[in-house]
């Protein structure tokens, strides 16, 4: 089930009848209904039920009550895809424990939750033995730190980042010789940004993320907290001419931190521009391993679901 | 069991033994033999045994058939290391294809069989139900290709990579002002480069590695063999001062090259210089993905046959 039918939620809608083929390669998959305060309810909802409500449509029945709505359904995984309100992860933190207390397992692409509560969402996880997946919440469907799955015994000794689009393709804009304000208006303009930016460029959405990979990475202390971590963003910067500065997430086992940061010459991650994200990270066998994408988008960010829910339900045959 | 025991068996054994809680949590997987021609042959290596062979030693027994070797050992996974002759992939292709034949899987970071045999090795691999990896073939440990395992349903359109870490250094030092020659002797002297560097400044190496991309993808016609495709190499290179030139392998459904190719300004593949390889896919969902890091290097190659060793094996538990 779907719960959440904005951007991300018609984004997974669409690309899962998109690549049904694959999906179907895994067994009988469906999705059995969808669930949405502003839109309403739908049980086995038509293939065209996206493009409806993209047009302005509604879902067929009037909304339930969407905790409930969960707990009754016999759908084995909820895909939690609402909006978060940031300070405490609501909505979508009690529709996670919902789903997973009723043993479902559990897709998200909501930072909120999975930040700030991540041990309460753990302790369920591991009482009642179902799987919660969160790729989307770090650089969309790229390859982020689940290239941890190809690398068993790899240990991870540092980790840098540019992990959010909007400061990112602000930077890009102020290096070009634009202003902070007027790249942050065309940031806005373009959609990049929101009426209130604050998120994105006083570096609180990649403090989210930076803690992401840091419970992933099993650093779990308040120094990987936002409480705890060093976050500074990128309001009114105006770096010298010539010079690459980036809003750096720097992550090791003993700190965490986010900040602009005057990178050099030569630096992989200083050819990182516009909306582009990027996962550095410092390791005892390959060292410095680098990987490169966009980190948000509708359908950048339903491949994150895809991804969750075929490693969920798969592993996809594979011979090569 | 191990076959070949130069510089990856030797990474690859010490790696395996370093990483052995991780190995361990599959269940029980030992080394259960190893065969050189060179070095001999050893049953149930005791763990100090690349070590030994470092310091000069050899292993225990004689050396015997290894072809026979393979058929007779009642090991489940053969891991093929040897040096390979690029002309026709031997004696590595008749080791893989007696182990394939009886009916182990293979693990092999030698790109010979694999570019030049890719054909004959799957219908073996699918007569015998049994699987054949080569990670390391494609830029070691580094994810490479299979980063195609972390996206279900994703397309690729088109690649470009930097697959070659001696002529990239090369190039990053003609750049730096050195002359051609003088670069590659440096990169012999650190020993990136072999007596005879014609495979890797003619473009050879990095062709094979873009022919076994291809075979991944599914494109396996003409075009994208070594007779059917471009091949041009850096030799005498000087490019004009300022420029950003990298011998590029660039690859779709319909044709495949390598050579000097001169980048643009910010081009992401533009700052990886020295040995560092890079593996760029222009995809349906996510637009343009990169992945970066070392293509070469004993623990870097060992982490490749590791990752393949887990993908037979396991997969490993993974609660994030």
């Amino acid at each position: 089930m779907i719960i959440g039918f904005g951007t991300v939620g018609k984004g997974f809608f669409d690309l899962f009848h998109e690549k049904r083929a694959v999906v179907q390669s895994l067994g009988s998959v469906e999705i059995s209904e969808i669930a949405s305060s502003r839109l309403g309810y739908e049980l086995r909802p038509a293939h065209d039920t996206a493009e409806r409500v993209d047009k302005g449509g509604k879902l067929r029945e009037e909304a339930k009550d969407i905790p409930e709505t969960i707990r009754r359904s016999d759908a084995d995984i909820v895909c939690e895809f609402t909006t978060v309100n940031m300070n405490n992860g609501e909505p979508a933190f009690s529709h996670i424990r919902a789903a997973l207390e009723s043993g479902k397992h559990v897709i998200t692409t909501n930072k909120g939750p999975i930040a700030l509560r991540y041990r309460e969402l753990q302790s369920l996880v591991a009482k009642k033995g179902v799987l919660l997946k969160f790729k989307g919440t770090v650089m969309a469907g790229t390859p982020s730190y689940n290239i941890l799955d190809l690398l068993p015994g790899l240990e991870v000794k540092m980790v840098r980042g540019i992990l959010n689009g909007t400061s990112n393709f602000i930077l890009s804009e102020v290096e070009r010789g634009r202003s902070f304000e007027e790249s942050l208006v065309h940031a806005q303009r373009l959609g990049y940004a929101e009426a209130d930016p604050t998120m994105d460029i006083d570096g609180y959405d990649a403090a989210l993320k930076a803690i992401i990979i840091s419970n992933v990475l099993g650093w779990q202390d308040e120094r990987h907290s936002l409480g705890g971590m060093e976050i500074s963003g990128i309001r009114n910067i105006s770096p010298a001419a010539g010079e690459k500065t980036k809003l750096l997430a720097s992550i090791n086992e003993k700190s965490a931190s986010v900040k602009s940061t005057k990178l050099q010459d030569g630096d992989l991650l200083s050819n990182v521009d516009g909306v582009l994200n990027a996962l550095e990270l410092e390791t005892d066998t390959l060292g410095r391993i680098t990987s490169i994408g966009p980190g948000a988008g509708r359908k950048q960010t339903a491949q994150a679901a895809l991804t969750d829910l075929v490693s969920i339900v798969g592993p996809l045959p594979n011979n090569r």
